[in-house]
């Protein structure tokens, strides 16, 4: 379960780059700017945000700890910030509208069965959800070796290396035991419970919602259908973006899915520049995958984001410590997001720009 | 063994280059394209392959497993990708006939002794060889240092670490000793069985193959004497692969020979645009050295070449389970293909160019 | 405690990024030079130094060896360094004024408390103090996490891991109870004790003096109320050099704080030619952070820097043996010097400029 | 003394430089070039040379094995190299002379005593020396801080880890008191044993043979008298190089002394170009300092140098087995080099050109 949430797609070259992408970009601070409480607040498409981060979607986290989405769909919007949820979560929408105490938003897949993404967009609007990503990255499942070599899959194989690995987190499996939240909830219907011999069956509807049959008309549908905020995930080339605010969406998150799909790909910090300039001021821009400290989300918002998905942090809080832990890594984040202000001597986070950055000519 | 397929020549800095080479290439996939089932299909001088790889020739594989190049070129057709065998093969172009679904393709070097490859010619005109590919970058053989410390050689020198190896890796051994595949069969004529004394003679004869006392002319001379579709194996140059298209040859291989030739020559794939440039559309271009992956071919197919010749990947693939291992092997390249087209947003490695790759100002 | 000197901020990336900056300039020596005596003499705001290097201020270091500040103040002097001393230093202003052969330069933060600061200033005016440098990137302290990870602080909590290490190291601990240098005596007033129950008012007293709530107005109160000669110290940006001259500083110290306040800054000597060039010679550049070495020590001076200040070294010398160990360090700090101007057949840091560097157009 | 001979100054960041500076220079070959047996030859100074290497002169290195520098002076010449000894050799000049097959190149430092230096030019025209090579770059010695750490000096101090590592080299040990060569011959006269009472004046003269007193009208000196070809060694700088052909000098060793005198000079195979341009034709330009292979050759000579001095791999030969342990050394390095040449299909080493090397716009 570690490495399935730690790892990257094959060489793991893009997940590198991610990383390398932030450290090679370089900040330059003012000094005795008498910087306190620097202003946090940002906005992504109307909707006001106290930090600028959302807990990005990441599936089936409930394997992890059974507090799963809740966890962030509860943390996030005490501390200012949003969650936004997968559709391959394992808590339904409407667990999520009864647990947590604002709605979460929520990322779903392009249509592929439109009249199972209809009776999802509906759920979502009774629900409330305030703002639907797309995610158009994930034609197929990228190819995670790490997984490979361990087996994981859902449903778990049994080998006698996973059994001896579950053994030896007896607290982890007491708690899947009990709450065991490992298949994805959206797909059940209203069933609390999911027997068996539906596992098969339901994986495979689940797996349909990736799906390298969409295309373009397909987020064009998916617009006339969502009246709310619309977000496309996973862009990575400027003439991607331009076609989406052309087909009426109002942001775009440049993504490589955490290096988790095609590897080889640039690491999204340095393609942002690029999808920022195409777009204007037209649509809001979002910055996912590589994002682990303050500095990196205020590096991001030099270059233009407007805000910034946070993916494993979060889940290795939940890992480590259920909601609790998620709060915890939350604060953190937060904290490092004031004391980079403080120091960078930038009052507000919507006055970040490339002034704050350093250039060589080396 | 071992360290003889996996090794280079001196400090393996090429070795390490190419595949540096690759992973500095980034791939910039396009979303929404509705790819499901990509077209791989390419062709070389005329030649249709369903898939955009070839086995490449390396010598003497029969020492990691009796079912040595038999094993390529059964499983590379089975799949549609393409075999190409050594001279230095341990089985014979006349077994290779036999055992073969469809002749492999058949590489040898230029003619340092013209009645031997008149006789080699004529026995590849009667196994009905579809495509020849001359090596040009082997005057004399690399100095892999890593063979020059385990005492590599053929025959093979008895030395305690060499016993002990031989020792400890019984099930290799025993399939070794029952079916001896060590030797050139291509060198032998007719008879199966290679007596001990014979063995000087044989080996001073194949090294003969090759020699540094070749040029120009001879490429011509092969030219007139081969009617079918002929490959340069080893062009690093671009004035060399303008001068071989100008001898009439029908393909140029960018290779370095894996990094095992001259150590400090650049990554192939960091020299094929400007071959590819040189050569301009009038012959085809491939790749060798450094392929490993799916992506890597994308890489190169981006950059121009028609497609990639995969060494070590299918000898690994050999030794660990013979024609079986090399099944394994070529399907997982295939899969790795498939994925990367489809997440690449590209329906047909045809349409594969630069468009498809990143390049930052960085 | 060695961590705590030793560490640096986050993921100590402008740590890393201070000695590549160095290691990255290249020495171009002349040949044949006849240089046997370099001369090693500069001077900072018209004071004149026989070395062109200070002992930075670095707070509390009596916690590594109770000779504390104390130890650099005798030990510069003597081999014709400066010692520059920090306001948190476990020695006092009035102590050293007894302790030292010639009185330290003075380092104190930017006035949040007006009244402390005047005090502290008449303090400094009493003890005739030759130097005043003003610190201006620790609005709030950095985040540096190997303290966090030990739980280091001050007061010290108790922790087992605290407890064992305290007691491996019992000629430390023997030295510490006997002498216990681990509050900032400045802010004690005339108490040669602290007793226990005055630790945490005095504390907060301290880290008031660093404080977010200053601006460049303070600043300007400080010229206004220090006669003597003034260093902005923490300057990275050429816009805020300009600003500082603007306010009547005497000189300017590049610096990154050694690493230790924001991650992700550029290396101090990475920026030192732009701020060089910003301020002309209108005032003194002196160069902090990274610097290790003699080689160090001559590479800021072809690029425009009067001095540098250096941090570690001599904390590390005084840890390992108290006064002695601060001369052996700064012993070999000059060694170092003299051999490389030597060996550069430079006979005067005064000459020292990029014509001693080398750049390729690599 | 292992580490003496292998390590560098101080960060040994020169050290890994040279290395660097050939891995980052990449070769690019000409296939079917016919090029059996390239012509090694080259000249130097009008000397001809069989092989385009000089075995580079290092001090004392008796201590690795009493064959000493005779040994360099007896194989280099059988394999068409040459030798050039150092001043400092544990082999006076009349004693090669007479243990020679042909008298080496001498290695001097600028006359800061022209008494002594007078003296040693007599000697060298007496024992028919064919060339002269004066080595500017060390006015001082480095700072080899493996030495320091060693506590490795002449005449050698005795701790309780020198003595452990000298009995636990017994075969070494035993060498070495049958046949002490660990001091200067050169500056002990005709006397055959050295007394230990003389050895601190023996060596106070030694070191003053390496002065920073020395400028370049040492050289002019040096000039007029020495009627023979004159080699200047330790040259990094365009203008110096210039100087010292405008003083007479009959070719120019660009060196940083194998990066064991100033630690932070570019690698000398980056500055080669710079001063091959400077000085054009009008004198010989060498190469040391980083030479292990022979591509390491081959690209300098591309790159200008007439040859190569190589240090280390014939001191290692040396330490591992005298004579015989030389002769092996220089034979790889041969090898090396004709293997090159057929690989990168040039036929001889006097055509060695830019055009030989690869240059991409990355």
């Amino acid at each position: 379960v570690f490495d399935h949430i730690d790892g990257g797609a094959e060489c793991e070259v893009t997940l590198t780059q991610n990383r390398e992408g932030f450290d090679d970009i370089s900040l330059l601070p003012r000094a005795l700017m008498h910087v306190t409480q620097p202003d946090l607040a940002t906005s992504v498409c109307g909707i006001r945000l106290g930090l600028p981060f959302i807990c990005a979607p990441t599936g089936l986290v409930g394997a992890a700890h059974p507090d799963g989405e809740l966890a962030a769909s509860i943390a996030a919007p005490e501390i200012g910030a949003k969650a936004l949820v997968s559709t391959h979560a394992t808590y339904s929408l409407e667990e999520l509208a009864l647990g947590a105490p604002e709605m979460p938003w929520f990322q779903l897949y392009p249509p592929a069965d439109r009249d199972f993404c209809t009776a999802l967009l509906e759920r979502a609007l009774v629900t409330k959800v305030p703002l639907l990503a797309v995610t158009v990255d994930v034609p197929v499942p990228g190819n995670r070796e790490r997984d490979v070599a361990h087996r994981y899959s859902i449903p778990p194989k049994v080998t006698p290396k996973n059994a001896w690995s579950v053994m030896s987190h007896p607290t982890w499996a007491l708690r899947l035991v009990r709450n065991p939240r490992i298949f994805p909830k959206n797909f059940v219907g209203g069933s609390d419970r999911v027997r068996y011999r539906e596992v098969i069956p339901l994986l495979r509807k689940s797996m349909g919602a990736m799906s390298p049959r969409v295309d373009w008309d397909d987020l064009d549908w998916l617009r006339s259908q969502w009246p709310g905020p619309l977000l496309v995930k996973g862009i990575l080339r400027s003439e991607d973006a331009r076609r989406a605010v052309d087909a009426g969406v109002d942001g775009i998150v440049v993504s490589n899915h955490g290096g988790r799909q095609l590897d080889g790909v640039p690491a999204s910090i340095r393609v942002l520049p690029s999808i920022v300039e195409s777009v204007g001021s037209d649509v809001d821009v979002l910055l996912d995958s590589g994002v682990r400290r303050g500095t990196d989300i205020v590096k991001a918002l030099c270059l233009g984001a407007k805000a910034c998905l946070v993916g494993r942090p979060w889940v290795y809080g939940l890992a480590a410590g259920g909601t609790e832990g998620v709060r915890a890594v939350l604060g953190v984040l937060r904290d490092e997001l004031v004391r980079t202000m403080v120091l960078l001597g930038c009052s507000s986070v919507k006055e970040l720009s490339p002034e704050y950055l350093w250039t060589s000519s080396k």
